[in-house]
């Protein structure tokens, strides 16, 4: 039984979390952090964020899970790296020097981020790959679908996914947020698109056009479950590991 | 036997009209006008723009079948008018004081203007009216998808979409052409996501998600002779008609 | 605050209805009932479908919310005529014979009987019916998908779509439930594929198909609260009803 | 300049194959074979199947392109082994005993079966591959949707998705094709659903669900002339090409 820390404890992800690890035997949480005035989430007290410390130093976890903001998830990293507890983070939006303490933080524990922890997304980014190999010069566009309460745009999920494309097709594309008036497409764009509507999960589509024929890569999430179900078992895999920073992708790798 | 002038017949859909025409024993091209440098379009000689007066005396067409610019399009029906002549033109982009012309000359001769020819996107339209009076506050994100050559974004047929949905819920809409950054979903705005890829015929399509569900509405063209031959239908249509102007609805309804 | 029983309260439906009952004000669930072995669902303790008649006099519940089986229904039904209690059903499949026992209690009580309880589920076949009347002669497929647990096939719901569509189209189609081999489609022949996969939550698609397009009309329901949700409006709706059978639909309008 | 001749040469496929080789200044159609009882197609005289060896003899094509059906091709590879001339067949449905045909003509002559001549569907495969290997046990479900005039069910790319996907999974599915009744998925069984409507001109989905999660893989053809521009790329390729049998995938690869 793995000993979990989850900080972001009051959002959406954070309280899905909490109602997986209630349901499973590998990990219990001991405790939850959050910047929210609301004193429990799912039957736990809720902990300052300025706290950290002195609970890992109390409760001693095998791994803390974070899905926050990238100022408080750094703050994390420093207390983790600090208590020698591994890190796993789901937050998104960092920027390059927040990026770079991360990187710091993961010289002395292990440190996982991921965009997103649906094993599904790991099978996407591999058939995007497997396509942008196959479809040299098709033109490409990606349409991400998320509730309507999701502040960044696009989600982590689709720059990964740009990234990868952009790996593969060894090109940088510019990527276009909205098209509007006399606006043809040009060379080497990719239109990004980012729909926000009702409660929905979380959806990516890759589609490649070209040659009077269209191929479409699409994931879609049927609950946040899959996502804190990944979450807690990267924390699980991470538990054991060496300082250094890990992937998703190698949580599914074995 | 009806007979039909072409205007903007070297683009894609004039020589698709040309062609398609060709096929059907109800209506004969008399003539093919484009400001392009090409002698012939699927074997019909091209003549200029300049020349509409002069053929419209000469070949004494029953209707045009326009797919052009906006400033072109004025200008035949201004010689429709003078003429007597009928004009179906599937031209989009018209600023509003191109409009009051286009009324102008339906005050003289018998104008259609249609957005989009297919049957399938007046049913489309009619499902809309129906979900959008079904689902009350539900939000709604439109994505239209055409080949990577299309200039004008969004379509003339998704505007169409827009006024349809606004009219039925009686609220007017702030239309967002691109979300980027931290960019949550204010209430009352409709995403607008204009897709360009390959060689895509055109497709239409509508979300309304809410309360947990997702209601999608989608239209896709598999060949512009659908397009084409709507034009042509509303040409034979409107050779009959007092002047005014006209919906490809109305054609649909008989 | 409305009194409600659960009948087949073991099941998913069963489960959701009394969780979601949980987090409302307008209903208390007052007792639970099901053949299963657990003594317990969501903490409510599980009484045997023979003890309905006695569990109606010592509650009195304003209406009874059943999603069980048609036989076990069936009983629920004459019980609640009987003590004169409303009974809202989600069950699907049933036989003729069970079908007229339904309407003899409703002869007594208010009985409401619904193949699906989302309002987008409504909204879907107000545009089937619109996209029908607009295409005539168009074939039509229709695509249903669920998760790999569901035992009838197709659902109830897209039994309800096909009623509609040969009720606005005003003929009967042959179902054909697989194609397989040298299967060319007949004229009047609408395909039903009936999908099973995953944790899908409930999907139903029809695709109207001709003249060089296709138009698709689909619901997806992102989450099985959405039918508690409109079971319990539904048991709400319909406590205060005069005897009858009542729909979904009855509901909506209000 | 290759010298084609085409087989089939009055069906769908046939005739678009002539079209688009009109358009292209690689190839010319040096005579075309059907038992139609029309004279010509496309401008070009329809010579009778029996006549194929003397057509060989007569006008010495680089390579046969060829849509018909199995009986006839199996001639057809018979004649072109005896002439040294190389056979692209995209004809579909084969026995046993007619493939074995195939094979011995491949000891004399080139030969080129393939169910599918567009690129997308090459890539589609190498999606298909990657997603099974990435999500071990997640239920299958494959949906293809062709025109209403389509004889054979599935589609022969249909069958070779599901071998490339029984070959990476390394197990045996059951294929199953149409749920009615009390009829639940059982383990290791893959649901295949065929559309046939209106005018599609061609599309191949697979759906991977598990896990919360669903992973959609689809390919559509926009223009059968996609299918006739790969078949004569294909021809090309193989009338430099030593006796044996390949596959399209060859081509790709160059």
């Amino acid at each position: 039984m793995r000993r979990i820390g989850v900080t972001g404890a009051a959002g959406r992800m954070g309280r899905t979390v909490i109602e997986t690890a209630g349901d499973r035997e590998d990990v219990a949480v001991v405790f939850a952090v959050d910047a929210t005035d609301e004193e429990k989430v799912a039957d736990k007290p809720i902990h300052e964020p300025d706290d950290v410390a002195a609970l890992l130093a109390t409760h001693e976890p095998d791994a803390i899970v974070d899905f926050s903001v990238p100022e408080a998830t750094v703050a994390f990293a420093d207390a983790c790296a600090e208590a020698g507890v591994a890190l796993v983070t789901g937050t998104t939006g960092f920027e390059d020097d927040q990026l770079d303490s991360l990187k710091s933080a993961s010289e002395d524990v292990a440190v996982l981020k991921a965009a997103n922890f649906a094993r599904g997304i790991q099978a996407l980014l591999a058939t995007v790959r497997a396509a942008a190999g196959a479809l040299p010069g098709y033109d490409v566009e990606l349409t991400e679908t998320h509730h309507n309460k999701k502040q960044d745009a696009p989600s982590g999920t689709a720059k990964t996914l740009l990234e990868a494309l952009a790996e593969e097709r060894e090109e940088d594309f510019e990527e276009v947020y909205g098209r509007e008036g006399i606006d043809p497409r040009e060379a080497g764009e990719i239109g990004v698109h980012v729909r926000r509507a009702g409660d929905v999960r979380g959806e990516h589509e890759l589609m490649f056009a070209g040659n009077d024929e269209v191929l479409t890569l699409s994931h879609r999430a049927e609950d946040r479950g899959v996502f804190a179900a990944g979450a807690l078992d990267a924390a699980v895999w991470l538990a054991d590991r060496d300082p250094g920073l890990y992937t998703f992708g190698d949580v599914i790798e074995g």
